[in-house]
C-alpha cells in the first residue's frame, strides 16, 4: 500500500484508526473457547465488526509466539484475512546485523502477508536497511515510545548546543534512509507535548501512535499536534477495543467502540487537517 | 543455568565458546536436504559435534521465524536439544511495553527452554524488567553491538560533562535493574578498543560478545581486556563453525573449528584469567 493509498483510504473512511489485534487467549470470550482456535475466531469476527471504522491493522507478535508454532501460524492466517484495502503492521519490534534483519523481513513480507513491520533503532542504519529493500513495504520505526520507560534513554541529550535529543537524531539520521514512502515513526500518544515538535523534524511521514485508551493518551491532542496535510497519522487502539466486551456480544461492543473513536476522527479530521 | 555453574562449566571445559546456532536452510549441506527437517537435523549434529568445546548455544530466532510455523517449532526443539550442561540463549533482540514483553517472556522461558534471551535496550526499563521476574533466567542487553550501524546512536554523547556515551549510560542504568547474576551485556568483539571500558563500567557481569570470525574481531583482543575473575565471557561463532564444511563431514568440520577455538581459549584463560 503506497502513501497515497493511505491517504485516500483515511480520507474515505474519514478515519485514521488502526486496531491493534493484540489478542490475549486469557481475555477471550468464554463462548469462544469452544472453537479450534479461539483466537483466530476472536480476530476474524474482530476485523469483520471494526473493518468499517479503521484503515489499518497492528497484530503484536508477542502476543503470538506466547502460543509457540500455533500462534505462528495464527498470526500468518490473521495477517491474511486483513481485508487488503486496509494496511497491515507486524508490530514486532526487530532489528538485528543486516542478514538477520533480512531474515525478518523475508518472515514477515515475503511469508506472512504484513506491510509494514515496527523496528528498534539501536543498532542503527545497516539493521533497518534490509527491511527498506522490499519494495512497497514499510519499516515503522520507533521513535519515542509511550511507556515509562522511554524516559531512560530516548530523550537524552545527544548534542548539547544543538539541545537534540536521542529520539530526535533517531528521526533525523533515518531520514537518510528511506523516504516518507516507507518509513514511519512510533510517537507514543503520551507524549503530546513532543508531537508538535517531531512534525517539525518529520512533515511529511506518518507516525503510528499508540497509547490512546488504557494508556490514557488524549486523542484531541494527538489529532491538533500531530495531523499534517496528508493526516499522517495511525492512532492505534488495542485493549480499549477488543475487550470492550467479555461477552457473547465482543464483536458488536468492539465495532460500536471503534465507530465512537472514528466518529470522533472524523470531526479531528475537519477541524485540524491542514486546507490547501 | 547460575553465574556460578556458567563460570563451573567455563573451568571444566577450559572454554567460553558459544556457538551461534543460525542455521540458514540455502547453506545446508545437500545430503540432509532429504531429512525430514534438515535444519533440526543439523542442529542436533552441530550440536554432538560441538558441545565438548563450548559452553553456550545461540540460536538466532530470525532464522528460524523465516520458516514459518515449522521454523517455530525447531526453534523450540533446537532449544530442547541442548543439554542441560550447556548454557542456551534465544537470540531475538525483543523488547517492548510491560505488558507485551511479558508475553515474550513467556515464549522463550516457559514455552521454550532458554536460559537467557537477546533484548534490546531502547524502550527502557518496564520493556526490560519482565524477562528479569522469571527465577533463573537471564537478560542479554544490548549494550555496543558488532556491526557498523553501532555508530549511529550508541556512541553519542549523552552527558557532556562526564563524557558519557549512550552505551555506557545503558550499562549504568541497568545495573539498577539487576545483578550480575541475571544480567549479561552484549559486546562487539569488532570493539575492542571499548572492552577495556566495559569492564570498568561492568567489572562482574557476563559479556556475549559476537563478532568473532565471519565479522573479523580478534579473540585474543576481546580476552585480554574482557576477561574478570569468573572469566566473564561467552565469545560466540557462528557463520566459521556451521559452515566449516558444506559436505558429509560438516559435523566433523564444525567441531575442528570449535576445537581450534577451544584450543585458544584454553591457552587465554591460562594467559588472562586474574589470578586471586
Amino acid at each position: 500500500m503506497t502513501y497515497q493509498d493511505l491517504f485516500e483510504a483515511i480520507q474515505e473512511k474519514r478515519s485514521y484508526l488502526c486496531v491493534g489485534l493484540d489478542t490475549d487467549p486469557a481475555r477471550l470470550p468464554k463462548h469462544l473457547l469452544k472453537h479450534p482456535n479461539p483466537v483466530l475466531e476472536f480476530n476474524r469476527r474482530i476485523i469483520e465488526a471494526t473493518a468499517p471504522y479503521c484503515v489499518a491493522y497492528k497484530p503484536n507478535t508477542a502476543f503470538y509466539e506466547a502460543l509457540g508454532p500455533v500462534g505462528w501460524e495464527t498470526l500468518r492466517q490473521t495477517l491474511e484475512m486483513i481485508p487488503r484495502s486496509h494496511f497491515s503492521i507486524a508490530d514486532a519490534k526487530r532489528g538485528d546485523i543486516g542478514n538477520t534483519s533480512k531474515m525478518y523481513a523475508k518472515a514477515f513480507f515475503d511469508d506472512m502477508r504484513a506491510d509494514a513491520i515496527t523496528v528498534a533503532p539501536y543498532m542503527g542504519a545497516d539493521s533497518v536497511m534490509p527491511f527498506l529493500d522490499f519494495e512497497g513495504k514499510w519499516v515503522v520505526l520507533l521513535a519515542l515510545t509511550s511507556n515509562s520507560g522511554s524516559q531512560d534513554f530516548q530523550v537524552l541529550k545527544v548534542d548539547e548546543e544543538e539541545e537534540e535529543l536521542l529520539y530526535e537524531r533517531v528521526i533525523r539520521a533515518s531520514q537518510e534512509w528511506a523516504t516518507p514512502d516507507q518509513l514511519m515513526y512510533v510517537v507514543g500518544a503520551t507524549q503530546t507535548t513532543e508531537l508538535e515538535n517531531v512534525r517539525r523534524l518529520a512533515p511529511d511521514h506518518f507516525l503510528l501512535v499508540p497509547g490512546i485508551g488504557a494508556q490514557g493518551g488524549s486523542l484531541e491532542e494527538v489529532s491538533k499536534w500531530g495531523m499534517n496535510k496528508s493526516c499522517g497519522l495511525l492512532v492505534n487502539a488495542s485493549r480499549s477495543i477488543l475487550y470492550a466486551s467479555d461477552g457473547e456480544d465482543f464483536a458488536e461492543a468492539a465495532a460500536a467502540e471503534a465507530r465512537r473513536m472514528q466518529e470522533q476522527m472524523r470531526h479531528y479530521l475537519d477541524k485540524y487537517l491542514p486546507k490547501d
